[in-house]
């Protein structure tokens, strides 16, 4: 039975989320209600992580086993047919080996963070970014940010339903650009903890402002202690834009 | 009476575009019903140029006269507070002197429209993009470009409701870049013609698509016939980006 590689990209307004839940309609159901109609199979996606309620993905990326052989490019496209009008999309489509996981074989995974700092509300990017009016300075944020690269316990930016067996992580990179109003937190890392990117921005956010000096950065990561952070920032300014292997 | 000139951004979807209309809701008519709400007058805005059913503003620009002198800080948030779930919001807005006319003193307008590029229809840019599964050549587009700069007749891409008094225009600069799977169109000019940003871009697809060699753009230049021109391009893709004075 060939495996497929499929990379995804969904709008997670209104939705609850990655995973499929018994109650609430999730991506997960989205795309394998789209697969099974094409195949008349039961196909379960494994995917590269889960992301929480309202969070985006430009490239999540899942497994699937099809008992047919597909052409890639038939199958995205065909697969994209029954998800007309839904809020996800097959951006790619791949064969891969039998034994390649979606989860357990990514390498580095990448995540972007979308902040519309001016005072105006978002129009054209309601429901895409985090608005902040505050004025940010990113040069502050960055400094901040350079505490958290590398290998460190994060228990303080894990979230509480976090089921990881420990906080240790290592972030391999972290940026903060500008570009006019928008400002990108660009960060990427093999794994992450429940709410970290999300915890982290909101940190951030509290040295932009001038809240709290950036070496403070060292003593939160410090204290192991989720109260010591800032606050969880929105998830519908959180994108999962890739997923290296 | 004070003179305010204020910087809009505006999703274009779903509206007939920016002038009042009796019969359908515009953005003139949203903006101007919000003033009306905080003045309890009748406030008139003129724009520095209408924009077409579907198209977006990042900054269209109008002056309008109010009786009393407000912070132009004041004056934007209490705009946007009427405007509040409306799809437009006050960006910035400016005490201007008495004679300060936001359509016939604009120096130059520009323009950029987004064309997503990839076989998968778009999802987190819906209404936001014109769909080109076909690859472009981006540097034939440019190539083409390259013979629009300047001033021309741009008969051939002049909507056929213009009421322009005659064809000639000067394009200042036109600029195609590529992000990933998204293309940009940065045009500017002093003025533009009806629907000419979009029949341009509907051209120099045929460019890219590689339909028509770069240099026959001269020739459609020369013939002075919409008919020789591409297809206009959808409004969605198109934003009003900025003018200066």
């Amino acid at each position: 039975m060939p495996r497929y590689k499929l990379t995804i990209e969904y709008d997670g307004t209104g939705l609850s989320g990655w995973q499929r839940q018994s109650d609430v309609l999730t991506t997960q159901e989205i795309v394998e209600t789209a697969i099974t109609q094409l195949t008349q199979e039961h196909n379960e996606l494994f995917a590269s992580g889960r992301t929480d309620a309202g969070v985006h993905a430009r490239g999540q990326v899942v497994h699937v086993d099809i008992a047919r052989e597909y052409e890639p490019y038939s199958l995205q496209c065909a697969i994209n047919h029954y998800l007309h009008q839904k809020p996800a999309t097959i951006v790619k489509a791949e064969i891969v080996h039998d034994d390649f996981h979606a989860r357990f074989d990514a390498q580095k995974r990448y995540y972007r963070y979308h902040i519309l700092n001016r005072r105006a509300p978002p129009v054209l990017d309601a429901f895409r970014v985090w608005h902040i009016s505050e004025q940010l300075d990113i040069s502050r944020m960055q400094e901040g940010a350079f505490y958290m690269l590398g290998t460190h316990d994060f228990s303080s930016f894990r979230g509480k339903d976090c089921q990881a067996q420990n906080a240790l992580r290592t972030i391999d990179s972290i940026q903060i650009s500008r570009d006019g109003d928008m400002i990108y937190l660009d960060i990427a890392a093999k794994s992450f903890l429940h709410h970290m990117v999300r915890n982290i921005t909101g940190t951030l956010k509290l040295v932009g402002t001038g809240k709290w000096q950036p070496e403070h950065v060292q003593d939160i990561i410090a204290a192991q202690d989720r109260r010591k952070a800032g606050p969880n920032a929105p998830p519908h300014g959180l994108y999962f834009m890739k997923v290296d292997y």
